[in-house]
């Protein structure tokens, strides 16, 4: 992130909400005064007509100009469109670089469809590489391909680089603003070398020491330099067990580490031990943040959405998911319907059945969750995975008994038939027992796969359960009682 | 956090995997050399017998030495309760308070459990007061009380403090290491004043710069005080408009602040404006990792659960939720009861019927996904609600009229009936209707009562569309087609 000044911080937060109110007022006083706004369109340099009107825009540009970047961000998610483009006209351009980092991804997109190429460029230009590399994938190509010429050699080089690390590899949440020194010198000469940069890159807890080959030789952390003796060598007061990263590393397992060990800037190495960047705290917690956001989406089958973006849009970006869970619904269907005889003689199965196949798919999901979460740690090894297994079919033995005996004397009591109560007990705790086995080892496949086990479990649990419920449930009855 | 030595942490995260397995080793030898282990139980000083047992005991006592106490926590957590016990007692004792600190609750509970009281105030009296506070929930009462009388004046007044607040607040991440400065010195004065302090507490990026009351008057950076000349003021180059939070704020809305406003550490401040404490970027992404795990465990109705605990202990962590679907599956399996005498004339609609309920379910699911995180972020509020609703409900009539034709279309061809096919389409229709309005509505009350929405919605809203599509369904071919 680019540095801004801490201007009109204290309790911005709440701001927020107020600036928001007051530019939906000044937005509505001009569609109602004049239509201006909305029929016009806007651009900036053509704004005349009276006094009032100019005023209250005016007033808007003010209100932009005190706001921190990732305020203006969070302002222009929660407004519908078209008064989202008009807000985006009327913010600082030197601001539309930052801005364009902090908004969500499907915002993003609909701010970058309303700005011309020059615009772009101008506002990517002003980014560092690592930046730029963050906002590539939403960007066209000739954009890039002129913000690439215009840099300068090295900043090139370290684009290029961003550019190409995968998605969710530490090399993606890189930046390049570290400050070295070399361990020889007195941390006199490291102050005095300091206050000639004017300014220190955000979250620089630690400067790393390099040899003159840039190989990594240990870290100064910028607590020890203040309150160590002036006349103290670097080498003196370094760290030398360091943790750092090589930039093709998965990004969680970095995030386990700055968790682990409370890091606020970690060093980027190559395999020789060269550094290559860094990694701080900020992109791991913004890291943290879109992981957990995508996976709960990605759980129910959808991509990050524009919370006003239009129904079509929205319709389509949910229809794979229903598509897969109709086509798991037809397939219980058709089992069902494998015993359309059986349910005709005995009706009370077709109110039953949907008890057996939700309580397994509840207690499997519920294995599911420790596993994913289990698996995140990385707490499951091949020494514990069995163990693990006989736990969770043990605890669905245990459940299946005790739930399957209050189901089954409810089938009891309600259809005054103990056979049939019978058939619901040994139907419940055969599912449960499918329910363990499915929702420990799907997981374990889609990991061993190299997918996320968050993403997809789900549906491949209740695909089963459901099926399988069904398939127990009516067949045992066919058997028992038909 | 304690500070612990930065040593050998260089890839350290592998390391931990291959210490787990040294120790497994170590352990299983003496297992099957002479059942020592297991059947006398383990007192340190006890330890004789044949050198070669004393060897391996020492190699297990010199790995966990080299270990970092969140390695050693993440260890802990991947072994079965008895080997658990074995290694903690091997553990170093001045180790005993971080290594406790960084275990989850369920483990901590495991290990708290083997420890006497004496040996439990020795380990939580080096800790400090906000970090006795967070294990104080698991803590003798006792135990508290006699570390509470141990501590100095100051620190027993921030623990009284720290206990005070309600967890989730701004408080209960707060800690009571910041360091503060008068604005009418230079910096000079600064650096030599934190010379004498020998080190900073960790995360320490800013100074707070307070008044002879206390009162919070700016922040000076630390990278500013390096960069700047020594003969500068304080209050020429502190900042101040800064971002503080008060202590009964809710952790969620500070969480939001460091992520926005990329912050590592932060003052916190009474309704005076004095600080009392500060929070710090660990504490924070401690907070939205615990926050994260306990919403994927919460969804499915577990509280934190050992992966080692027995089978019993585990089972009984899973009933409530099994209790509370297993009602709502008797209430939809009764509304299929009330139409028992439509599903013997016309079985298919057995067959059917789950589909119905089910797709609406998924789709239901979908917009409580979107809408929980709206309300996370703030992006929902009064003047877009309206809004959102209709589009919701505008989305399910799109997706209910494509995938109701789709499973029309499969019911038609597969029995038949162009009116079963109809009612099939109404069916889905309304019930995708039923459950974007309920998704929609369920999390936006639960938000309102002051409880987490991303946990209770989705079994309310299965609730409802379960039962309300047996309802619509089986209602709509009773009246139609029987």
């Amino acid at each position: 992130m680019s540095d801004i000044d801490q201007k009109n911080t204290r309790n911005r937060v709440d701001t927020v909400q107020k600036c928001l109110e007051d530019i939906k007022l000044i937005l509505e006083d001009h569609q109602y005064e004049s239509g201006f706004i909305r029929d016009q369109g806007i651009s900036e340099p053509d704004i005349s007509g009276d006094v009032k009107r100019v005023e209250s825009l005016s007033n808007l540009r003010d209100k932009l100009d005190e706001m921190h970047p990732a305020d203006i961000a969070a302002m222009l998610e929660q407004l519908p469109l078209d008064e989202r483009l008009i807000v985006w006209k009327f913010i600082p351009s030197e601001l539309d670089g930052d801005v364009l980092l902090e908004v969500s991804d499907a915002v993003r997109e609909t701010l970058i469809a309303d700005m011309d190429a020059q615009e772009l460029v101008a506002a990517t230009e002003q980014l560092d590489a690592d930046e730029i590399a963050d906002l590539a994938p939403n960007l066209p190509e000739e954009v890039i391909a002129d913000v690439f010429s215009s840099l300068p050699e090295e900043e090139r080089l370290q684009l290029s680089a961003a550019l190409s690390y995968p998605e969710d590899t530490v090399g993606s949440l890189m930046d390049f603003e570290m400050v070295t020194v070399r361990e020889d010198v007195t941390l006199d000469v490291v102050l005095r070398y300091l206050r000639r940069l004017e300014r220190l890159p955000s979250n620089t807890d630690k400067l790393f020491v390099v040899d003159r080959r840039e190989v990594l030789k240990g870290v100064l952390s910028v607590n020890d330099l203040i309150v160590s003796s002036p006349e103290t060598r670097v080498n003196d007061v370094m760290l030398t067990g360091i943790v750092s990263f090589y930039p093709d590393r998965d990004a969680e397992s970095a995030a386990h580490a700055f968790e682990r060990y409370d890091l606020v800037s970690a060093p980027v190495v190559d395999a020789h031990n060269r550094i290559v960047g860094r990694v701080t705290i900020t992109d791991i917690v913004d890291y943290i943040r879109e992981d957990a956001e995508q996976e709960s989406l990605g759980k129910v089958g959808l991509r990050d959405e524009d919370l006003f973006s239009s129904v079509w849009k929205s319709a389509k970006n949910r229809w794979l998911w229903l598509a897969v869970n109709l086509g798991t619904a037809f397939f219980a269907s058709r089992v069902i319907g494998m015993f359309e005889d059986s349910i005709e003689k005995l009706v009370a199965l077709a109110a039953l059945m949907p008890i057996v196949a939700a309580i397994a798919g509840n207690s499997g999901n519920q294995t599911v969750a420790l596993i994913v979460r289990a698996l995140a740690f990385e707490e499951i090894n091949k020494s514990n995975a069995k163990g693990l297994l006989r736990k969770e079919l043990a605890i669905a033995v245990v459940n299946g008994i005790l739930w399957g005996s209050v189901a089954g004397a409810f089938a009891w009591l309600l259809y005054g038939s103990i056979a049939l109560g019978l058939v619901m007990l040994g139907a419940m705790l055969l599912n449960l027992i499918v329910g363990a086995g499915v929702g420990m080892l799907v997981p374990l496949f889609l990991q061993k796969m190299g997918r996320d086990p968050a993403i997809g479990s789900s549906v491949l649990l209740t695909f089963s359960t459901d099926s399988m419920g069904f398939l127990i449930f009516l067949g045992l009855a066919t058997v028992f009682l038909v």
